[in-house]
Parts: C-alpha cells; sequence; structure tokens
C-alpha cells in the first residue's frame, strides 16, 4: 500500500470540502437572520478550520510518495475519503441544531454526501439557509463525486483512473483509454454544471423561489433528493415544475458519457446502447402501470393528476432520487411492491443513482435464461451481447458475484437493523435497508416520504450511515477496507 | 426429446400413486366412520381408477422407447411427474371436502407431494380419518422421491441417473458413479424406511395414539410439515414428543448419503464434511440465540421451556418441517426475521428439505469472501474447497447463477402475489413466497403456524401450487419446461 499517496490524495478531498464550507459561510453573512448569525458562523468557521488542518496534515504526511497506484490505493482512496468526508461534514450540524446528537449529524452528512436523501429531520423550516444550503451542496459534491470525481482526482497522476472508475460505475470502462481520461474528465464535469444550469433555470423560471430553486436543482442532477421543505415536492403545488423534475430525474439517471453523446450529437450510438433502451422501456411501463393503478383503484383522480404523481412517484423512485409529491405508503400492495423493487433497480450505470443498476440487472436476467437452457443442454455455447459487444465470462462472474455479495449485505443489514429495531415490522426493517443502501432515501411502511428516520435508535443511525457510503461505493471499497491484506505496507 | 421413454416413466409414477390411493382406501375400510365412508370411497375408488388409468394411458403411448436417456429427457419427466401427481393427489380432497374448490385440492395436493405443509383447511379435525392418511401419506411419497424416487425409478435404464441425481441435490455427483447408483439407492430406500419406523416407535412409546404417531412420522422423516392436529404439536402438549420430533428433523435435514455413512460406521468422513459441520453450526448457534431471546425477553417462561421452544421452532423452520409448538407471529421481530432467514437457509443437499439449501451457502459465503479481496488483488488465485475437494470454476459458476435465478424468481413472484393480495402487507406477501417456495409451510405474519392459506385468492393459491413444485425440483425442472428448445423432438 502507497500510504503517502493514498494520504496526498485525501488531503485534495479535505480541500475540496473546505471550499465547500467556505461557500456555506458566504451563505450564512447573505441569507441567515441576525438569530441565527453567530451560531451558523461559528459552525462554519470550525467547519473549515477542520478541513484545512486535515487537509495540511494529509499533505504533510504524503509529501513524498511513490507514483505506485494500484487497485488497492484507489479503493482506499475512494472508501476512505467518503467516510472522512461524512465524519467531517456532520460538524455544522451538530453545531447548529441543539438537540441533533452525533448520531443524527453523521446520518444526515452522510446522506448528504452519499446522495441518499434519506434525513432523521422532521422539521426542516427551523434550518437556517445557511444549512440548508450545506445540506443541499453536499449532495450536489457527492453527486459529482460518482460522476468524475475520482477520475478527475486522479487525473494528475494518469494512472489507475481506468482501474478506479471500473469500479465506481462497472460496464463503461472502453470509454476511458489512459490517454482520453483527462479530457473526458472536463467534459463530464461541463456535462454535470451544464445540466444543473439548465435545471436551475427551468425550476427559476417556473415560478420557484430562487434559493429553493438551487437547492433542488442540487438535489436534482444528484437523484440525491433532500428538498428544502419538509413535504417535499409536494410543498410547491406546481404540475410545471414536478414535470421539470421528471425530466431532469429522467436525465440524470443516464449513463453520463451517454449525455455526453447525445450533447455531441451521437444518436446512433446512444440507440443502440442496450443499457439505454432497458432504462427507459422499465421507466415506462412502471409509469403506465402505477398510473393506471392510482386511476382506478378507487383515489378518485383526474386522469392528468393520476398520470403525474404515478411518473413523478416512478421516476423519483427509480433513479433513486427519493423526492415525492405523494404519500405512496397509503397506497396498497401492489404499487408499493413495485416501487420498492424500482428501489432496487435503480438507474444505469456511470449515472449518480444508486440500486443494482440496469446493466447489471439486463446481464443477469439474459445470463439467467442461459442458465435454464443450459440446465438441459450442458454444452450448449452461446454468448451473452451487451451494447453491441460480447461479455467476458469473467465479466458475468464479475456481476453474479456482485450480486450474490449484495444479497447477503441486505440479508445481513435487515439482521443487524433488527437488533436494535426491535418493534417494528419486517417490512420497516426491510425498506429501511433498501432506502440507505441503494441510496434511494425514503422507503415505505414507516419510512415512507412524508416520515422521517429520526426515531431509529443511536447504533442503527450510525450503522446505517455507513451502509450508505457502502452502497454509493459499490460495496468493494468499504468492505476492502475490513480484509487485513489491503493494509499489507508491501504486496 | 425421447417423448416415449418420458411417457413411459410417467406411467411408472402414475401406478406408484395408484398404489398409495389403494392403501388409503384400505384405510378407508378400516377407520372411517359409515357416515363418512360411502364419501370416502367413492373418492379413493375414483383416484385409484383415475391413475390407473393414466398409467396405462402413459404405457401404451411409451410402449416402444429407446434408450436415449439424457439431461432434457430427465428435467421433463421430473417436472411433468410433480406437476401431474399434485394433479390427480388433489381428486380425493375435492371429492370428500363439500367446501374445496379446485384450486383449493391443487394447492394442499402440491403442498403434500413437495413436503411444504401449507394447508388451506383450518379445521383439521372434520376431516375423515382415510383423507388424513392420504394427506400425510403424500408427504412420506414425495420425501422418499425426493431422496432416492428419481434414482430408484431410473435406474433399470442405467444412464442418466446421475445427471437426474446432480439436478435435483447438488454436490453429491461423486458418491453416484453409474454401477453404484442401484445398489446406492436401495440402501437409501433402507435409511429412509429405518428412519421412519424408528421415529414411528419413539412417537408411540412417548404416548402419542398409533394413528398419530404414523401420520406425524410420514411427515417429520420428510420434513413435510402437515399435522392431524390443527394446533400442530401444541396439541399434545408432551415435552418427549417434542424433543423426539427434535431430533428426527434434525437427521431428515442432513444430507441421507451421511447418514447411511453414519450407519456404516464411517463417522472420520462424516466429520469432515463441510455441509454438516455448517448445518450443525447453524442450527446450534440459531438455538442458542432464539432460546435466550425467549427466556428473556419478557415471556416468563422457565429456562426449559424457552430452550424447548426455542430448539423446536428453530429446527422445524431449519429443517423446513414445518411444525409449531407456538405462535412465533407473536415474537418481535429479530427472532421472527431470525426464522424467516432460516427458512431461507434450509437443509443439506440430498435431504427432503427445502431452503438454498447449505452447500450453496457455504460456496457464496467463501466465494464472496474471495470476491473482496479480488477487488483489490485482481490477479490472486485462490481456490475455494469443500469437503476436501477443490471446486471448479464452473461449479462455483452454477451456484451462483442459481442463486440469481432463485432471487429473481423470488422478486417476480412476490410481485405477482401482490397482484391477486392486494390488501395484505408486504411482509405477508413475501412469507408467503418464501413458505412455498423453500418448501417450509407456515409463514410470518398473516400465514403464520396457526394460520392457514385458505384466505388467498383462487389464482394466488393455483400459482402458489407452481411456486412449491418449482422450489421442491430446484426451479430447472419446470423452468425448462417453458423453454420450447427442449421440446424439439431431435437436438
Ligand atoms: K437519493
Ligand atoms: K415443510
Amino acid at each position: 500500500m502507497n500510504f503517502p499517496l493514498v494520504s496526498k490524495l485525501l488531503g485534495v478531498v479535505m480541500l475540496i470540502l473546505a471550499i465547500a464550507f467556505a461557500v456555506c459561510l458566504a451563505t450564512a453573512f447573505w441569507l441567515d437572520s441576525p438569530q441565527q448569525l453567530e451560531l451558523t458562523i461559528r459552525a462554519f468557521v470550525a467547519s473549515v478550520g477542520i478541513s484545512l488542518f486535515a487537509a495540511a496534515l494529509f499533505f504533510w504526511v504524503g509529501r513524498s510518495h511513490t507514483k505506485k497506484f494500484f487497485r488497492k490505493e484507489a479503493l482506499c482512496t475512494i472508501g476512505l475519503a467518503w467516510l472522512l468526508a461524512s465524519l467531517i461534514g456532520a460538524v455544522p450540524y451538530v453545531m447548529v441544531l441543539p438537540d441533533a446528537d452525533m448520531a443524527d449529524a453523521i446520518f444526515e452528512s452522510s446522506s448528504g454526501l452519499t446522495t441518499t436523501g434519506a434525513s432523521v429531520f422532521g422539521d426542516l423550516e427551523r434550518f437556517p439557509p445557511s444549512l440548508m444550503f450545506w445540506r443541499c451542496l453536499s449532495q450536489w459534491v457527492g453527486g459529482m463525486g460518482v460522476v468524475v470525481f475520482f477520475v478527475a482526482v486522479l487525473g494528475f497522476i494518469g494512472v489507475g483512473a481506468k482501474m478506479l472508475y471500473a469500479n465506481e460505475a462497472s460496464g463503461t470502462v472502453s470509454e476511458f483509454e489512459e490517454s482520453r481520461i483527462q479530457s473526458t474528465v472536463a467534459k463530464l464535469v461541463w456535462v454535470y454544471v451544464g445540466l444543473s444550469a439548465a435545471c436551475c433555470l427551468a425550476y427559476w423560471g417556473a415560478d420557484m423561489p430562487w434559493f429553493d430553486a438551487i437547492c433542488h436543482t442540487f438535489t436534482t442532477v444528484s437523484t440525491a433528493g433532500f428538498s428544502t421543505r419538509s413535504t417535499s415536492f409536494a410543498a410547491f403545488d406546481s404540475p410545471t415544475i414536478e414535470w421539470i423534475s421528471i425530466i431532469f430525474m429522467t436525465l440524470a439517471g443516464l449513463n453520463f458519457i451517454l449525455i455526453l453523446r447525445i450533447c455531441m450529437g451521437r444518436f446512433r450510438f446512444v440507440l443502440r446502447n442496450t443499457e439505454f433502451a432497458a432504462y427507459i422501456t422499465i421507466l415506462v411501463i412502471a409509469c403506465v402501470l402505477v398510473s393506471a393503478f392510482l386511476r382506478f383503484d378507487g383515489t378518485g383522480w383526474s386522469t392528468e393528476h393520476a398520470i403525474r404523481a404515478g411518473t413523478f412517484q416512478v421516476v423519483s423512485i427509480m433513479t433513486t432520487t427519493g423526492f415525492a409529491t405523494e404519500d405512496f405508503t397509503q397506497w396498497t400492495s401492489l404499487p408499493q411492491m413495485m416501487l420498492l423493487f424500482l428501489m432496487l433497480v435503480g438507474g444505469c450505470t456511470g449515472s449518480t443513482a444508486g440500486g443494482i443498476k440496469i446493466s447489471r440487472l439486463v446481464i443477469a436476467v439474459r445470463q439467467s435464461i442461459l442458465t435454464i437452457e443450459r440446465s438441459f443442454r450442458t454444452r450448449v455455447v452461446r454468448q451473452i451481447r451487451v451494447n453491441g459487444q460480447t461479455l467476458s465470462s469473467q465479466s458475468i462472474s464479475d456481476v453474479n458475484s456482485y450480486l450474490v455479495l449484495i444479497a447477503s449485505v441486505i440479508c445481513g443489514s435487515i439482521l443487524l437493523v433488527s437488533v436494535f429495531e426491535t418493534s417494528h415490522a419486517i417490512d420497516t426493517n426491510l425498506s429501511i435497508v433498501f432506502a440507505c443502501l441503494f441510496n434511494v432515501g425514503p422507503g415505505i411502511a414507516e419510512v415512507g416520504p412524508t416520515e422521517n428516520f429520526g426515531f431509529l435508535h443511536y447504533h442503527t443511525k450510525l450503522f446505517l450511515s455507513l451502509l450508505m457510503v457502502m452502497g454509493r461505493l459499490e460495496l468493494y471499497a468499504i468492505l476492502a477496507l475490513f480484509a487485513p491484506p489491503l493494509w499489507k505496507r508491501f504486496s
């Protein structure tokens, strides 16, 4: 393990965190009321100080490093960066909110930086504007991190980024040849920023107050889901705003490389993409089914209302954003079950969405069909093709291993959550795990969109914070930290 | 596809069914009250007639067959045999019970022959003794089928049994070399019969009425779970009977080849067996945890009562038998969740237990650990060893494929069940699928051990009947029936 280099990279992460805190400090001067100001300034100055101190410490430890950067260094950097940032990001919450304990603050901070959007706070209206801004900005920064951060940070080293990206957003490695990494990273940053600008203008144009427009932009393009209002998008009661949100959530659930291709006018490339086709197909079918259900199952809604409500909830859940305009825990079990499964599906690889990811499911389904045929034709040779390319048996095996691993993590997490949450029904514990591991935010049952995670046990909140980071980094970067061989200096 | 041979084998299955019905007919003459007699005699005579007619038809179609017997013929035979037997086995229920519709009867019959033990009937006391006898006998016959039936039936052909057994009870193929199949089959039948005799004597010796002793023996050694009483084992209120049941359920959850080895005195072989060690370890840990929980969590029970209740429920659920002495749906969520996961675990391969099976889980866990290490050491070469043998990458890949497939089946089934069962909570629908797919019998929530499946929709019952057969045959034999290439005459 090349500890000095890992340390230096962590220093860069801390520096970025310091900049984000500085922006929030400026917001505090500008927007916070005089009574709030003293508290928030103290909180953000402390946050900037802590992150600068950490950055300096990490740069000092990493002052002389070799260039050796391999997969283990990459995994270690990602895992530690997210865990550390979640801890330091908790400082403003614990300093500004008098009733927030450490577990609350760490949960909210992890939920922000992992773009999960699950909250332990029910009464958002008491938040000073600057803290609300940090809450939403952390999701935008986290989302940017998912799309390009690792690649951008590691670009100056020139090696490893490919492996890193392969781990972070599976399936699109071939796009990233060494020489093109830096330029691709810059383009992806522009896509992310451009998408944010467009989203913000659209919200603002639809009469959303400009502070809300900025905050919701942060949490829309990162499919993150924090809202400035306790009732989420229902607070605005505006069909136009809802449709704008639907469009940008759908875009943010796409592979950002595909969005780049669309911007470059390469539509044929996009249309030939298996994951794109599957994503749109699943989305449309789910929207139609849920909308039809809402229209005809005794809600008494108009067709327009049913379509809008169905589409919004389906898109929000499948892209693992987690905004809500309706309390779907009041629906009957079929549409709720569909939403629960959409959480599991998630968005495309290379997007900020969570879940298992479409490409993995496509591979799993095709492979299952092949397995059934192989059960009676043992010698049949048939390849699985995705995006016009034949998958190697190693790739298929990797996907299967990942699915088995995530199933184990789900089972283990539900059991562990049940240890502390003994008074809740099984569907609550199950959906708590889904909501956190797949970075969705709200769940069903007692953690529905109108509820929050505040009632959970102290230890549960800490465990769920780890689970959110684990889900965000697709398991390996966190699980590897628990593997002793990772920490050997030479190997 | 060698249709004539498949047909002939189905004829043999129908003949065995006719013999079982004939035994029930004899029971009717002997035990049924005069008022019941006319109805039950008519029902069992009709059943014998239908199965003899079907047998004759199948033998006629298969009168001239070639010896070609491959994996596809084997799968097709198993799948069709279980489906057909379930349909014909429904005849007595529908003819004897005036209020049972087709779906009820097919569900109860499938539940019997697949050794699931889920029931749609709540008031068992109104069953004539002969029908009760058929209900329990069908489980014993089904259990015998799982252990040796396929091998015994296919023994006279001399080929294919190995492949067949490989599909039916994964992991123990090497035991079955062609030349030894017939003698092993005979020995396994003796183990099954011997275990049944011992179990029956033990029950009878512990003052269980002899009719109940025979019926419960049928459903204990096949880990099946039908009881002659509506309240299951709680009806006898006898610690001795409960401990006897615990011992025989534990034995029946073992690989029958291991039991054979124990009888042959080859203890070292057994102790070296990975699956045996894992089975006993999981069982002991679960018993200790659940018992401790019951002792200290406000039940007010004595230590003896807590240990007995905890052990009985854990053994019954993990071996997927499904007997109950306590209503565990009244427990808090942690021990309930543990029982739910034990359903998923199941017993050993080569036993009559359902679930995913211990050996698959051992392989999956070892492989997951290896996957985590591979995430940062891509070139690490390390083998997975089970039972002292190194697994081929094909075996590991088969296990992974199976797990991915069963996860898909679980998700699909829950969604499909939700279509008809819209008024139940998600944990009910989930546990309905677990209880049927893993051949457990009772579930949690609304299908707990004191409840029954009678309240379900007509279509749900039919679907669950298929699901029980699918689970019993480890998916492939039923899924393959839906694959068009299976039905090609030449390939
Ligand atoms: K989210
Ligand atoms: K059972």
